[in-house]
């Protein structure tokens, strides 16, 4: 059960694009680490394979947070221009990880299209669906698991009426960064993209410069940070949506819509991630102040590590959408999104602190490892599981995520 | 050095669509082996990943092999009718396989094809580049080979002009068997193939049928089989090849143009495979026949064992080509393509020995494991080196590979 718990943090949490810039400062790990300019967009992904722990078959909880939200992605598709049969109608999930649900996600909408089409009087054309994720995304799993394809060469007609267990689209698997271009001008009519644009490019250059203002001192996340260290961030979130949506509005098809759903915030103040918050600032934070305090680590060390997540308000994030200015917004709302702690017994003081201690480190043990090294990394999620587990009653009362939707259309 | 003449041959064999048929005979093996309808599609690739004895860093020879083809590469590329600019020019390599060849190969394709458009004076287009191959092909290390695009978003003009270490195209993976279709119609400019269609979609249901005429007893390859169970090969050849020039007939834009390359036979006689005849017909059939003598596996477990290769005739592979009737054939003949084996010390019988065995085994091993179980198929390659170190003088003088090479132009 700890696994799909932690794994439901990890989809939340852990896609895009992420690449920890200079860090001037930082004072080299007593471990065999060198971190420095690295780019963490090649490291970073769900945990793949088909394993016990894998993601493939631990997002039951992302399946049942999709699913929530599947009378929105219609209501997105139904504004979609339908071109000419003649023309390949073509889906991109950006962020889609390696388990089923990507799949589950683009069989539901290559179906309801068809279904759209037929309404019409209309024969469907074909489709290609572009699965997208960074490269250190488990891409090999993701393949294995795509149905085959409904045809035996030929036309297309028997792909179309495909029976269950098999696919009705060509599939393809585009690595890369949403943050950049993916695909070419003017070729995509629908982008989906689930949990993953709170994952900033970058923990901001500001926040980990000692002489900055926004210096992120005592602390690994800006959840409780200062005001300068939480407009920087802002500042990252908002410069990274504003990408996104410029590459999107290249590649989009006139006429194409897009589906976001990603972590967001009930409060207007930045310093307060809601569920993000209680996450990486408490207990997980108390646990980089133990190493600290123990002498396992310098302060400085501590202080240069940053969670690159940023839950935006609903404000922050259609501000960004007003700038771009190339998409009309149908929808843009925040959803509470449920807890990610699945466990067996509630009652259970140790099992709760096992299961947000491997939620943490799901999603953030890749960024703990590399910074302190995997022995420290250890301690560190240890001193987080103690500190979790008497506290159990609080966390699952408390944490609870909330998600913006945006449903936008490209004129 | 085994290593690398090992890939040699499992790049020259091991790619394509395999498919055990129906093996309605078979004994079942002491091993906890079943095989019975079972789709090797699944299961067959390249060594991954980047380790020691991975493809990725074992491909020299392909790319020394593929370098010597690229003039004929380059006359194909000629032929290719250009488009305006608006429309992207897309390229797929089928069989791509997991190493640095198929990144370097596209690379040259996309810059040819640059060079042609800046010599009628024209902006290029933009660039798509599939990377496709069986599902079980490891595209997560070939992800990560990738070059990251040459561009911050926006527009593509800075792709174009692309920097050393950058790539000037957006790239996709196609899980998927070349036998079936695998894009959208009229979707690709070109296409390339290398060292892949030689793999037959499934052993012929016939030669694995003791009441059929074509039965391949106590033989493990058409090598030296009867006529009857070489027609069964030679029409199973066929059949694929023509699947996959009907998928590709379909896919490609007109006016597009195909490159392939396959392992080819000089000879008519199709129980003349030779090199693939001399790496699965001699050695390695004697060394089935040892178990089978030592009381390791019945005659029938042998008999009901056959490699899923063709090396095909011009003539076999013209007829298909003309049947189909689709493709304009701008050249299409038979060249010499080279030893797999290479060594350092040629005079030494004992490394000859294990680079055949190693050669063998990297090909086909997953199917000798799965059909007698990995301790059996153990006894099998050991067995393979000792006979094939009598002979080492004879193999670096005779083993030789012919290669067919194809242009063809949709019109």
């Amino acid at each position: 059960m700890y696994s799909s718990s932690a794994t439901e943090l990890q989809k939340s949490l852990s896609l895009g694009s992420i690449s920890i810039g200079q860090r001037r400062n930082m004072i080299p790990a007593g471990d065999n680490v060198v971190v420095s300019t690295m780019k963490l967009e090649k490291l970073l992904s769900m945990k793949g394979g088909q394993g016990e722990a894998s993601y493939a078959n631990n997002s039951q909880a992302q399946a049942k947070h999709a699913r929530c939200t599947l009378h929105l992605l219609k209501e997105t598709l139904d504004r979609v221009q339908l071109e000419s049969p003649e023309v390949p109608f073509v889906v991109a999930d950006l962020g889609c990880s390696s388990g089923t649900n990507t799949i589950y996600i683009v069989d539901v909408i290559v179906k309801h299209v068809i279904k759209r089409y037929e309404a019409v009087g209309c024969e469907p054309p074909e489709f290609s669906a572009f699965f997208s994720d960074l490269p250190s995304n488990d891409f090999n799993t993701l393949f294995q698991l795509l149905p085959p394809l409904a045809s035996n060469g030929g036309s297309m007609e028997e792909c179309l009426a495909a029976p269950n267990g098999h696919r009705s689209y060509f599939a393809a698997g585009v690595p890369g960064s949403f943050y950049r271009r993916l695909f070419p001008s003017r070729s995509v009519d629908v982008f989906y993209s689930a949990f993953s644009l709170h994952w900033l490019s970058q923990v901001p250059e500001a926040v980990i410069d000692k002489r900055s203002p926004a210096y992120n001192k005592e602390r690994v996340f800006i959840h409780g940070a200062t005001e300068a260290t939480a407009n920087a961030y802002r500042k990252q979130f908002q410069a990274d949506l504003a990408a996104f949506l410029r590459s999107r509005s290249e590649e989009m098809k006139r006429g194409g819509s897009m589906f976001l759903v990603c972590l967001g915030r009930t409060s207007v103040d930045p310093t307060d991630q809601d569920g993000a918050g209680l996450l990486f600032g408490t207990h997980f934070q108390d646990a980089w102040d133990d190493l600290v305090q123990e002498g396992l680590i310098t302060s400085e060390k501590r202080d240069n590590f940053n969670i690159p997540v940023y839950a935006p308000s609903l404000q922050d994030f259609k501000e960004v959408v007003e700038a771009n200015g190339s998409f009309a917004i149908n929808r843009l709302e925040v959803l509470r999104g449920g807890s990610p702690l699945v466990v067996d017994s509630p009652d259970d003081a140790a099992e709760v602190g096992r299961a947000l201690a491997n939620s943490c480190r799901t999603v953030s043990g890749v960024l703990v490892d590399a910074h302190i090294g995997d022995r420290l990394g250890e301690e560190l999620f240890s001193r987080v599981q103690t500190r979790a587990s008497r506290h159990a009653k609080e966390l699952l009362e408390q944490l609870q995520f909330f998600h913006i939707v945006a449903s936008l259309s490209f004129a």
